[in-house]
């Protein structure tokens, strides 16, 4: 195989490909990029058997030819090459040469033969999906997610297609995360469960681009996100997921509105006041024009006070304050809000149109550290 | 106590003293900042018994009086605090308020009369250097110091005083740093020993501004730093340092001259094929015009030629190249002159009129390996 590209063409791809490349693995060949410049094109492929990419980049075939490399020491190489054009050779015996300027490396890669390819998908018609979209509302539901793989499906997120509509959902037992989003065509009825760290390996790599599409394609047990020249294929988690139409409600006691980035400052300074394993939980009292916030842990106490906006009941109730702050970092409106029943039922934090809906399981406290 | 003034006063203030906090200590008193706000000014303290630290904030003192508060704590809410005024009040349990818009936190301080003060220095002429001359003097020459404590000497610098010129040398065995920086005054001749961690402390409160200066003095076992409006405490290393005068030599068998920056990227470059606890050297071979680099592990090889401008004989030389690229980072010349005598022999790297010289032993190789 010979081939020669652009030192930035290259990075992108081993960059892109580098996602599905497991960090630790007892099976040598998934730490290999495969290197494909068999069939007209130069293609790379990753593959951890349950999520694999990839992607073809711009070249100039001389010899026809496949490897496998080591995806580590590949990537570092490529890294820190000039920025000009590279040449890759490889010879009978699966020995890699890599030129650029004067700088030549040499390093033993592998025939291949092992490598797993990625599953042949049937593409019927794609979901599309812009790019920044998709990568927008990953990031503002994959942290409650749970990262405790007793229970499978918790590390997942619900991707629910009917019509134009597509719903994002995830949950950990204690919080529920919901996004909204219009697509431009109409499809057909779909609930897939997709691996969370899917998401977070496609998130980085989807451009932020509006106007950059994705292709989402599904199968009984796959989904595949076609963009750009990258092709990223993953299992979905099998089962079906909660059903949380019965955990939302739109009853309420209490609504409060109040500035978010406010609400979010003052929680964030609060758990400066939290050590590591010490749970102590952000108490909140709900009065008329006000919201009186308090944390007391083992290093002092803090108490701080908000003005809002209320309609009903005056409350007082206690939350985890770290599922308060990641619920209110992804929010991009400047007010929320809030709406509450009684200390032990779940806060909702939605917007009118429910593009979004943030479900909080509150926590018990002892009145006594009011 | 009670004392108001701007968040980002403190900030500052508390990120400077906060340089002498040691990160593990037994005893709790040292991991405190004192704020002694008892003689018309707001002074903070920080001191492990090596390196003490004192600077002075604008404030306005509204009631007299000292406390000793955890640095960790403390220096975590001022970050969070909203960049507004700050009041800071004490009662007579040593309890701390902290306030800032509508936020209040409430911590537990000490009486500060377990806290160990800066020793008291005569200051007598003060030796006077531009503040970013000394930053970068340390820069430049901190890394070859060594960081293993059986030989004391080799973790501190060398600050040699002689008339208006001000040599800094530091060495771990090695290799040799030294350069040598031009003062605007005339100073009698001194010769003390820096700890290295008081140096690289130091560097990092610096302002790099080149109109600001610093003040030191100097007495038998303490070196003070004073610049802005911080004084910064040192014990001196004791003993007399290594004699590098007879380490040095002019002679010289091959000379080099050499695109620095190329160089050094080729060096960085082949460092890639070096894995942890390996130690390959990076071999030079130096011709008419061209130096050859050239470096094998178990991950591969690489080798990449440089041009160059060469005077006397040809030479093949192995060198670690961490030691390298270490000197030739803080080199700002475009240009570098090697200096080589034979393979067992150092490397000379200086300037004309030697404002720096960098001195790095070769190591062994197999001449199979090349």
């Amino acid at each position: 195989m010979k081939f020669v590209c652009k030192k930035t063409d290259l990075l992108k791809g081993v960059n892109i490909v580098l996602k599905a490349v497991p960090s630790k693995t007892t099976m040598s060949i998934l730490e290999c990029i495969l290197i494909d410049a068999s069939a007209g094109q130069i293609k790379m492929t990753a593959n951890d058997m349950e999520l694999g990419i990839e992607t073809v980049i711009e070249g100039d075939i001389r010899e026809k030819g496949i490897i496998a490399i080591d995806a580590k020491i590949f990537s570092e190489i490529v890294r820190k090459l000039p920025d000009n054009d590279v040449t890759i050779e490889t010879d009978a015996n699966f020995q890699m040469l890599i030129c650029c300027e004067k700088a030549r490396f040499s390093i033993a890669g592998k025939s291949g033969e092992d490598f797993s390819y990625l599953p042949y998908i049937e593409k019927a018609e794609p979901v599309v999906v812009s790019q920044f979209s998709l990568r927008e509302v990953i990031k503002q539901t994959i942290f409650s997610i749970s990262d405790n793989e007793s229970n499978k499906m918790m590390t997942g997120e619900l991707f629910e297609i009917s019509g134009s509509h597509l719903k994002v959902v995830s949950l950990d037992g204690h919080r529920v995360s919901i996004r909204n989003l219009e697509l431009k065509g109409e499809y057909q009825p779909r609930k897939v469960i997709v691996p969370g760290k899917t998401l977070i390996e496609v998130s980085k790599i989807l451009s932020g681009e509006l106007d950059a599409l994705v292709n989402l394609f599904f199968t009984k047990n796959h989904i595949v996100f076609e963009f750009d020249e990258t092709t990223v294929v993953s299992r979905l988690i099998e089962g079906e997921y909660f059903r949380i139409e019965q955990m939302l409600s739109t009853d309420y006691e209490t609504k409060v509105r109040v500035n978010k980035k406010e609400l979010l400052n003052c929680i964030d300074r609060a758990t400066l006041l939290i050590r590591e394993s010490d749970k102590k939980p952000i108490i909140i009292q709900i009065e008329d024009g006000e919201m009186r916030l308090k944390l007391t842990s083992g290093v002092g106490s803090m108490n701080e006070e908000i003005v809002i906006e209320k309609e009903g009941k005056d409350i007082l109730i206690g939350f985890n304050p770290k599922f308060m702050i990641d619920a209110l970092r992804v929010i991009d409106d400047e007010m929320v809000t809030l709406y509450l029943v009684n200390p032990k039922a779940p806060c909702f934090i939605r917007d009118e149109k429910e593009s979004y809906i943030y479900l909080i399981l509150p926590v018990n406290f002892s009145s006594a550290s009011v």
